[in-house]
């Protein structure tokens, strides 16, 4: 799991199936430690310990679904047939050797090959003669609203099918009990719809990870009703920050789309084409929905902000009036503690009395001087 | 009624006509919830409690124009006839059951079905052979300046033309009229012509909002220029969070009449085009207004601004004034409060007279030197 | 005439010939009274209580002119023959029959009749077989710097134009000249180039507006450099909100000029389009120096702010030294004010004279640590 | 000369020979004054008293040069030969006859003699049928970094070349001696050759400007850095806006320059193109340059803002600390500066020595709570 | 070695092969030097004082390499053959005779030429018939952040390639070894390959840019939480500054890369386009790293500015609460001092006790009320 707070800096691990020492782990920090490698070179970039690798090999067609767990190329081979769909989904990444095999039986050009163990790709499409290859992002969140995301590579042929992830969850788990249910009509149809099914699985996640956001944006809008503190601020600009990388993995993903409607390989049916167009609405809506997340937190900034300064203002004018009321009464006070010799009002009798009088006086002046201003 | 300031976080209801529990209705928020059903499940997702749905048969050509309510599909099949325009307008969605029908029956695309019933999508449009697909938002705004939108859904074929929205009010009740009105010339015009007037009696409603906007933004300004408060604000933060979600729902109307002006299909008449340019045109208009608001709306905030922070600054110079006036003259008096035996001023006999013109000479040449400054 | 202010919020005034009660003077403000009315009604939508409609009628040919005033649609048809150019010039809107007329007579679309009398268009340019239809705004600027601007509506035929505006002044007089001179080429020229002059005339006039301004500019700037008063912050906040609405009103002229080059309408010759190319030249230079006064007005209020935030530290830097040397003085002078039985210093000979070298003393140094610190 | 200050501004100046009144100087200010003109009156319209005209007449082929000052167009035509390249320069546009004379003879548009005796043109490219003309800015910078510039419109024909301009310097000097030089090149090649050269020469001069601006700009940086003071503030706002008009004159020259590469007049060879694209990419260079020091000057101003937002706050720690430690002492002595009778402390042996050991603790006490508050 | 922060301010040095006086150092720095210079001079314009130049000789088939050092470029003619790709890298630019032989033997543009000397060009690329002309930028940070860039000049031909660089250093080593190694693939393909892998080799570096930059950003945010100090500031403006000349070297490399993808020159084999598309991608990830490096670069100033005004609050909140609750105390103590002949309080027997709960309480009140406001 790739956490999106690095997701601007890429990083790379070399597994050439050698033990990992401490040092190495420091060193896959350096992505440019592939400097000067011959391009096309098969090695793992990506930050996580990687999971045991494990492919699952399913085959479908209009009347059967069979799942099983493969390790071999030649089982994969072997499972193709006349009216068949194969889709080989690998999970972890720690098969070099699998992927040379498949680059090697069925073609794939060796810098696509590279692209699917490097996880630090930007969504993409490219479309080479015999297949498609597809990258994209899935963005989860967790309770602390840390954002993580993970790379799914399509590599998508006539009748065959794979999917390369790192992790291992239940992601696809749905879209296997449609594929698996008989009634269902997706089983009659391509791996063109195939695509279009995982691509829809990733974007309806995306609206998940809206629901969360805009959860907290409600509890921070609250919170910020009520007292605004630091600690607002600094939960406001983290989701800024969120934001920012969020909008990074999936606006590509628009290009993507549009690239893949608008590109004349015979692999892309034309009845598929309204489905892409559905995920590519879906998509618009929530690049729209974080946009709108963007302005709403950009508001709470300027709410902040201008909350912190009204407050400094009100500790401000406390400070002036006191200072201001009790400024000249001090003075007064100060004249008539003077020692001198020749000063008739300290031996008047009401000279006392008076004084407080004034006392009470001047404030009152000032005080209504300060309304009439509109200070208070 | 879905209000705007929910606009941008999509929310799901699950309709199987089941009976629903609060636990359920707490479900609804979560959009997600539809990950995993396979594309094109008929699910009315939306926020509101449904008005019970209500479809209204409207038939009409040059010479005659009939109303009523239906409940079948049957009743809107047998309606069509030669020369005869037929319009179907839905209000509320509770009705899966119909526009499973519609579909089955027309030949609409399931995910256009699936969209009939989802009221989050942006303004679109969609030209399929036979018909054409166009989403619209409505935009009304309560006294409390809080803007609720709607969503309006056109179905336009041939002869037939389906309307599909959730809530019943007097919106096309003009229309209506303009319809059963026998020396109108719009009873001799297309579906295509109705098509635009539904879109131009939704922009028409933009300009309401446009009057209820400029009323509070002049409100605003006048109590800016009075006195600026604390809660102006707020109010101008709100005003600017409104017209950010407004201009989301009106923004990607421009594309959507740019693509059927645009659009090839046959479905819309060339006499026909003049009248969407006009559409364009008063869409446009609206635009600009809104983004005239918003600067006025950021020149409102600079003033606020300003004329808080130029408040302080009065402020702080009577804070200063008070101070520097009195902070000498009270050193001044603490010197003659010393108890020193050996002061020979204490003792003089015009001593305190003379420093009570000090008292007035001290002031008196500050003040001078602050006006000098400028500072007065 | 119709404020600049008011430019964003379109209002519209019902004037199908009835008196006008006060109630309907406030209904006016409403634009959405329209709602509901079948599209193409010839209403007049303004704000301006309409002057009394006058339609001047001019004929010339390369050997002469005649301009009278006319009153009905058949002086117009009775005036137009072989070589001629007729140009009705429409002040006054008051003219709702007449333009029925017009539109009857010359086959114009009663979309375009409906924008004529709507005096909220923004500038546009629209292509039929048989004329082109042109909005312009006019852009004035009275004393107080509030910009006012009017509509003017062309529509070109071949060998017929009409101009409608609602304002009667003295703009068209110079061009009205040229045509009266015998020896001026314009009169051998068509209507597009007659359509040409006037929108020269209207392009030429903006330049008036930006003397105008930058005269405003000027004597704001030389004030600012003076001394930086709130209300000259009101005044660069009013030219900034102005400009706002004049780029709004000449900007989309970019794109009309840009139509009417590329347009393939057979109206327009190509010995006209060097002089359109003109004028996109103007209009083009316009909007560069409307933008180099928003830089500067920008520029004027950075200013502004940070010399007010200048002030304000100059005199918190006052307060900050008068309170800094006096507080440690009224505490030194405090202590000897004390009524202690025994404090042996007050019984010294030379106590109060060293006393007041330190009154001397600490401020000097004080001052001096200011100094060094380069706070003075 | 015409300042840079003034280029957003374009003013007029009729200049019929007739005798200039200072009314007339004044009136001169109104560009407006043409409006009514018409279009492609021949009238100088510029700020500068002009330099009187010179029109030096240069004649080269592959194996001779000449130079001479010419009166009429007569000499220019006489001048033309098989093979050879006419060069003529006109320096201050004191030549209305003389312009009105070339437009008459070599068949040029009324509107482009206009333009050339109007020096507050953009920057542009126009082709015609028989010749192109083209309009730059040069850009000088005095002592003072007040940036002027001139305009050097070209008209360029098949072999022959006109430049007009206001001012007489050594611009072209090095040009004149290239073509002198009989070994150089140049003078094989034909008038869009020569185009470039002058295009080129006028683009280098931008480089000058750059290398005084970045020496400008090192310089404020490191006072900057030093200390501080408003009058680098302004420095900087003047900067910054002188920036703006540059890049306002130098940014369309990439538009046309482009035009220039595109167009397919034949007036321009295709040997001629790699030259055109490098003047286009010193224009890039020029153009990124200046973006650069806007980037610069905008971060500078941030460092000025910050560091006086720095500066206020040490100040009013400054205060603070003074005002916390002696108020509370203030308080102290005034306590037993007080007068009651029944005061035990009064009459304490110690009670002073112990008041002046709380004189140095609370201080002592404060300071530390604030090193630990890291205010100090 | 150039620094960045000289990128946007092009220097010229004169390298005639003349002794180089001081003067003329100073001089270099004037760009405009060049102005007056024939197009096409062969000079080398650079900052940097010249390594000593070194042309290495690469020649490779796919059964051998070769490598030597050469100094005449016949040495090069004569080692061109069938099916061998010669690879000719200068370092060190002090080869003005060398360059101007290439030019004459290979027939190249002398503006080519020209750029190849001048180390101030943007990334560009030139199609010409016979060859390709590409331009690149390296960046390199030192241990203070300090970006250092240079020019690599890559001169394409068929079986023939160029590269140009100041610098010398292990950069290319990599790439030379895998074309020394017998295995490797590289040696098979041609010169577009070769100019690809040094693309990459380029490209590739960036990433270590990042790499470090990162860190930086890490480390600045650290201190950041820790306490922000005004050292900070200026690292992060620094940061800033380095990015804005970051960005402006690598983001004209997509157009190259784009322009070489679309270019149609039968120079670059099909096959060689995924490995461009491959180095466009890898920008383009640059790119958006460093766009997500300048968005939290404006976080953290963000965060900054924040933090020192909360301190300011803090500090401000501090002195209120001092000066409010003992100007009171400091007043009344003031009243007791005073010296009036009647004044009953002062003979009171339980005055001085009771003012001593005064002494409590009125602090106790104030600091309960700041509380209930929120102000502690």
């Amino acid at each position: 799991m790739v956490s999106i707070a690095d997701f601007g800096a890429p990083l790379i691990g070399n597994l050439f199936l050698l033990p990992e020492s401490p040092t190495m782990a420091k060193a896959r920090k350096n992505f440019s430690k592939k400097t000067g490698m011959p391009p096309g070179s098969l090695v793992h970039v990506g930050q996580e310990p990687l999971a045991a690798g494990r492919i699952a090999l399913m085959t479908y067609s209009a009347d059967r679904f069979e799942e099983r767990t493969v390790s071999s190329i030649d089982e994969i081979i072997s499972s193709r047939g006349q009216g068949v769909i194969t889709w080989v989904h690998c999970e972890g990444l720690d098969i070099v050797a699998m992927i040379e095999a498949i680059g090697h039986h069925f073609g794939v050009h060796h810098l696509v090959l590279e692209d699917l163990l490097n996880t630090h790709q930007r969504p993409k499409f490219e479309a080479y003669d015999e297949y498609l290859f597809i990258v994209l992002k899935t963005l989860t969140c967790d309770a602390t609203l840390k954002v993580h995301h993970e790379q799914i590579s399509i590599l998508m042929f006539d009748t065959l099918l794979f999917t390369f992830r790192e992790k291992q969850d239940d992601l696809f788990n749905d879209l296997r009990q449609r594929l698996a249910n008989p009634k269902g009509r997706s089983r009659t149809l391509g791996t063109d719809y195939l695509t279009y099914a995982i691509m829809d699985t990733v974007v309806d996640q995306y609206f998940t990870l809206t629901d969360t956001l805009e959860e907290a944006i409600e509890t921070i809008e609250v919170k910020l009703l009520d007292r605004p503190m630091a600690d607002i601020f600094a939960k406001i600009q983290l989701l800024k920050r969120e934001l920012v990388f969020i909008r990074k993995a999936i606006t590509p993903l628009r290009e993507v789309l549009l690239a893949m409607q608008r590109s004349e390989t015979g692999l892309i049916q034309e009845k598929t084409l309204p489905y892409l167009g559905d995920v590519f609405d879906h998509t618009l809506r929530v690049i729209d929905t974080m946009d709108s997340y963007r302005d709403l937190i950009n508001g709470m900034l300027d709410i902040y902000l201008s909350s912190v300064s009204n407050r400094m203002n009100e500790i401000m004018k406390v400070l002036t009036v006191f200072a201001t009321i009790f400024i000249p009464l001090t003075f007064l006070v100060g004249i008539y503690g003077m020692n001198f010799d020749f000063m008739p009002e300290l031996h008047w009798k009401w000279s006392y009395p008076i004084l407080w009088g004034f006392f009470f006086l001047i404030p009152a002046v000032l005080l209504g001087w300060f309304r009439k201003k509109k200070w208070l």
